[in-house]
Protein backbone atom coordinates (compact mmCIF):
# COMPACT_ATOMS: atom_id res chain seq x y z
CA UNK A 1 0.00 0.00 0.00
CA UNK A 2 2.67 2.35 0.93
CA UNK A 3 4.90 1.38 -2.57
CA UNK A 4 1.35 1.83 -4.54
CA UNK A 5 1.28 5.24 -2.70
CA UNK A 6 4.11 6.87 -3.46
CA UNK A 7 4.92 5.45 -6.91
CA UNK A 8 1.77 5.10 -8.68
CA UNK A 9 -0.84 7.77 -10.53
CA UNK A 10 -3.99 6.49 -8.51
CA UNK A 11 -5.01 9.33 -6.05
CA UNK A 12 -5.39 8.08 -2.75
CA UNK A 13 -5.37 10.73 -0.08
CA UNK A 14 -3.87 9.42 3.50
CA UNK A 15 -6.05 11.62 5.63
CA UNK A 16 -4.94 11.71 9.31
CA UNK A 17 -6.59 9.98 12.67
CA UNK A 18 -9.06 13.29 12.64
CA UNK A 19 -9.66 12.78 8.61
CA UNK A 20 -7.11 15.79 7.66
CA UNK A 21 -4.66 16.15 4.58
CA UNK A 22 -1.92 19.33 5.29
CA UNK A 23 -2.33 21.96 2.46
CA UNK A 24 0.70 24.30 1.50
CA UNK A 25 -0.42 27.23 -0.23
CA UNK A 26 1.73 29.42 -2.34
CA UNK A 27 2.33 31.93 -4.76
CA UNK A 28 2.58 31.12 -8.43
CA UNK A 29 3.98 34.50 -9.25
CA UNK A 30 6.07 34.71 -5.89
CA UNK A 31 6.80 31.47 -5.29
CA UNK A 32 6.39 32.59 -1.60
CA UNK A 33 4.42 30.28 1.15
CA UNK A 34 1.33 32.07 1.96
CA UNK A 35 -0.71 29.92 3.97
CA UNK A 36 -0.80 26.13 5.43
CA UNK A 37 -3.95 24.98 6.43
CA UNK A 38 -5.95 21.09 6.48
CA UNK A 39 -8.53 19.53 4.70
CA UNK A 40 -10.67 16.90 5.06
CA UNK A 41 -12.35 15.10 2.07
CA UNK A 42 -15.21 17.36 1.55
CA UNK A 43 -12.70 20.55 1.40
CA UNK A 44 -9.89 18.26 -1.16
CA UNK A 45 -13.17 17.39 -2.95
CA UNK A 46 -14.45 21.11 -3.69
CA UNK A 47 -11.18 22.71 -4.35
CA UNK A 48 -10.64 19.86 -7.19
CA UNK A 49 -14.16 20.59 -8.81
CA UNK A 50 -14.26 24.17 -8.02
CA UNK A 51 -10.14 25.49 -8.49
CA UNK A 52 -10.97 27.86 -5.81
CA UNK A 53 -8.69 26.49 -2.16
CA UNK A 54 -11.24 25.07 0.13
CA UNK A 55 -10.01 23.92 4.03
CA UNK A 56 -11.31 22.19 6.82
CA UNK A 57 -11.65 24.96 9.91
CA UNK A 58 -10.40 23.16 12.75
CA UNK A 59 -11.59 26.16 14.99
CA UNK A 60 -14.86 26.38 13.69
CA UNK A 61 -15.35 22.56 12.95
CA UNK A 62 -16.45 23.40 9.11
CA UNK A 63 -15.84 23.50 5.60
CA UNK A 64 -14.53 27.15 5.19
CA UNK A 65 -13.63 28.28 1.40
CA UNK A 66 -11.30 30.59 1.82
CA UNK A 67 -12.35 34.16 1.01
CA UNK A 68 -15.94 33.51 1.73
CA UNK A 69 -15.98 36.41 3.78
CA UNK A 70 -13.15 38.41 2.90
CA UNK A 71 -13.30 38.20 -0.36
CA UNK A 72 -9.52 36.83 -0.62
CA UNK A 73 -9.85 33.93 -2.35
CA UNK A 74 -6.71 31.40 -3.46
CA UNK A 75 -7.38 30.63 -6.94
CA UNK A 76 -5.78 27.39 -7.67
CA UNK A 77 -3.61 26.65 -10.27
CA UNK A 78 -1.91 23.27 -9.77
CA UNK A 79 -2.61 21.04 -7.29
CA UNK A 80 0.57 18.38 -6.08
CA UNK A 81 0.39 16.02 -3.80
CA UNK A 82 3.26 14.11 -2.15
CA UNK A 83 5.02 10.76 -2.44
CA UNK A 84 2.87 9.36 1.26
CA UNK A 85 -0.19 11.51 0.06
CA UNK A 86 -0.49 12.86 3.24
CA UNK A 87 0.03 16.67 1.78
CA UNK A 88 -1.01 18.50 -0.77
CA UNK A 89 0.70 21.52 -2.59
CA UNK A 90 -1.90 24.02 -3.79
CA UNK A 91 -0.13 26.68 -6.51
CA UNK A 92 -2.19 29.16 -6.03
CA UNK A 93 -3.21 33.14 -8.05
CA UNK A 94 -4.28 34.50 -4.50
CA UNK A 95 -7.00 37.69 -4.69
CA UNK A 96 -6.01 39.65 -2.04
CA UNK A 97 -3.84 39.23 1.11
CA UNK A 98 -3.96 35.04 2.39
CA UNK A 99 -3.15 35.96 6.10
CA UNK A 100 -6.13 37.46 8.24
CA UNK A 101 -4.20 39.60 9.98
CA UNK A 102 -3.91 41.78 6.33
CA UNK A 103 -0.37 40.43 5.51
CA UNK A 104 0.08 39.30 1.91
CA UNK A 105 1.61 36.00 3.70
CA UNK A 106 1.39 34.39 7.17
CA UNK A 107 4.95 33.17 7.41
CA UNK A 108 5.54 37.45 8.36
CA UNK A 109 8.02 36.77 10.66
CA UNK A 110 11.76 34.99 10.92
CA UNK A 111 12.58 32.50 13.83
CA UNK A 112 16.70 34.00 14.84
CA UNK A 113 17.51 32.29 17.84
CA UNK A 114 14.83 32.45 20.49
CA UNK A 115 13.22 35.41 19.04
CA UNK A 116 11.35 36.79 16.26
CA UNK A 117 12.12 39.37 13.70
CA UNK A 118 9.97 40.89 11.01
CA UNK A 119 10.49 38.74 7.20
CA UNK A 120 11.75 41.66 5.43
CA UNK B 1 -2.68 34.88 23.90
CA UNK B 2 -3.56 34.50 20.41
CA UNK B 3 -3.18 37.94 19.79
CA UNK B 4 -0.55 37.45 21.49
CA UNK B 5 1.05 34.64 19.25
CA UNK B 6 -0.10 36.62 15.87
CA UNK B 7 1.05 40.22 16.11
CA UNK B 8 3.99 39.76 18.57
CA UNK B 9 7.86 39.03 18.49
CA UNK B 10 7.58 36.17 21.03
CA UNK B 11 8.69 32.71 19.90
CA UNK B 12 5.78 30.81 21.34
CA UNK B 13 5.35 27.72 19.43
CA UNK B 14 1.55 25.87 19.38
CA UNK B 15 2.56 22.93 19.69
CA UNK B 16 -0.82 20.22 18.54
CA UNK B 17 -2.14 17.66 20.78
CA UNK B 18 0.49 15.28 19.66
CA UNK B 19 3.55 17.98 20.42
CA UNK B 20 3.74 18.76 17.11
CA UNK B 21 4.18 21.82 14.26
CA UNK B 22 4.12 21.11 10.69
CA UNK B 23 7.12 22.29 8.70
CA UNK B 24 7.75 23.03 5.34
CA UNK B 25 10.61 22.50 3.32
CA UNK B 26 12.02 25.00 0.17
CA UNK B 27 14.10 24.99 -1.94
CA UNK B 28 15.67 28.18 -1.72
CA UNK B 29 17.17 28.22 -5.49
CA UNK B 30 14.01 27.10 -7.73
CA UNK B 31 11.22 28.14 -4.57
CA UNK B 32 9.93 24.47 -4.99
CA UNK B 33 8.29 22.54 -1.98
CA UNK B 34 10.76 19.60 -1.76
CA UNK B 35 8.91 17.88 1.65
CA UNK B 36 6.43 18.70 4.42
CA UNK B 37 7.03 16.92 8.07
CA UNK B 38 6.76 17.35 11.23
CA UNK B 39 8.83 19.02 14.62
CA UNK B 40 8.82 18.09 17.91
CA UNK B 41 10.41 21.08 20.21
CA UNK B 42 13.71 19.27 20.22
CA UNK B 43 13.76 19.16 16.61
CA UNK B 44 12.75 22.16 16.14
CA UNK B 45 15.52 23.10 18.55
CA UNK B 46 17.90 21.31 16.73
CA UNK B 47 17.31 22.62 13.70
CA UNK B 48 17.12 26.42 15.00
CA UNK B 49 20.69 25.46 16.83
CA UNK B 50 22.22 23.56 14.19
CA UNK B 51 21.25 25.54 10.75
CA UNK B 52 20.05 21.47 9.41
CA UNK B 53 16.57 20.30 9.60
CA UNK B 54 15.61 18.07 11.92
CA UNK B 55 12.28 16.34 12.40
CA UNK B 56 10.56 14.15 14.46
CA UNK B 57 9.84 10.61 13.06
CA UNK B 58 6.10 9.68 13.38
CA UNK B 59 6.52 6.51 11.88
CA UNK B 60 10.09 6.14 13.50
CA UNK B 61 8.82 7.57 16.65
CA UNK B 62 12.43 9.49 17.15
CA UNK B 63 13.86 12.38 16.32
CA UNK B 64 15.01 12.37 12.56
CA UNK B 65 18.14 14.44 11.30
CA UNK B 66 17.46 14.60 7.46
CA UNK B 67 19.90 13.31 5.71
CA UNK B 68 21.79 11.07 8.54
CA UNK B 69 21.85 8.23 6.61
CA UNK B 70 21.23 9.25 2.89
CA UNK B 71 23.70 12.75 3.22
CA UNK B 72 20.68 14.73 1.90
CA UNK B 73 20.85 17.08 4.68
CA UNK B 74 18.38 20.14 4.17
CA UNK B 75 20.47 23.42 5.04
CA UNK B 76 18.12 25.85 6.54
CA UNK B 77 19.45 29.42 5.36
CA UNK B 78 16.12 31.39 7.11
CA UNK B 79 12.73 30.00 9.41
CA UNK B 80 9.82 31.61 8.89
CA UNK B 81 6.89 31.04 11.61
CA UNK B 82 2.94 31.58 10.73
CA UNK B 83 0.53 33.73 12.34
CA UNK B 84 -0.82 31.25 15.33
CA UNK B 85 3.12 29.66 15.41
CA UNK B 86 1.60 25.93 14.43
CA UNK B 87 3.82 25.84 11.63
CA UNK B 88 7.16 26.85 10.17
CA UNK B 89 8.73 27.40 6.61
CA UNK B 90 12.06 26.43 6.45
CA UNK B 91 13.68 27.97 3.36
CA UNK B 92 16.95 25.35 2.54
CA UNK B 93 19.85 24.51 0.43
CA UNK B 94 19.08 20.60 -0.38
CA UNK B 95 22.41 18.65 -0.50
CA UNK B 96 20.33 16.29 -2.72
CA UNK B 97 17.16 14.59 -3.13
CA UNK B 98 14.49 15.44 -0.65
CA UNK B 99 12.06 12.52 -1.22
CA UNK B 100 12.96 9.07 -0.01
CA UNK B 101 11.72 7.90 -4.18
CA UNK B 102 15.22 9.84 -5.16
CA UNK B 103 13.06 12.56 -6.71
CA UNK B 104 14.41 16.24 -5.93
CA UNK B 105 10.94 16.35 -4.73
CA UNK B 106 8.13 14.80 -2.56
CA UNK B 107 5.38 16.87 -5.15
CA UNK B 108 6.21 14.79 -7.99
CA UNK B 109 2.51 14.15 -9.12
CA UNK B 110 -0.20 16.90 -10.11
CA UNK B 111 -3.57 15.56 -9.39
CA UNK B 112 -5.59 16.05 -12.63
CA UNK B 113 -9.19 15.16 -11.56
CA UNK B 114 -9.68 11.82 -9.78
CA UNK B 115 -6.23 10.64 -10.66
CA UNK B 116 -2.41 11.74 -10.47
CA UNK B 117 -0.15 12.50 -13.36
CA UNK B 118 3.34 13.03 -13.18
CA UNK B 119 4.42 16.84 -12.42
CA UNK B 120 6.67 18.39 -14.89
Amino acid sequence: MADHRDTGLTLDPKFDDNGLLTAVCTDRASGEVLMVAHMDAEAFAATVATGEAHFWSRSRKALWKKGESSGNVLRVHDIRIDCDQDAVWLICEPAGPACHTGRRSCFYRRVDGDRLVPAT
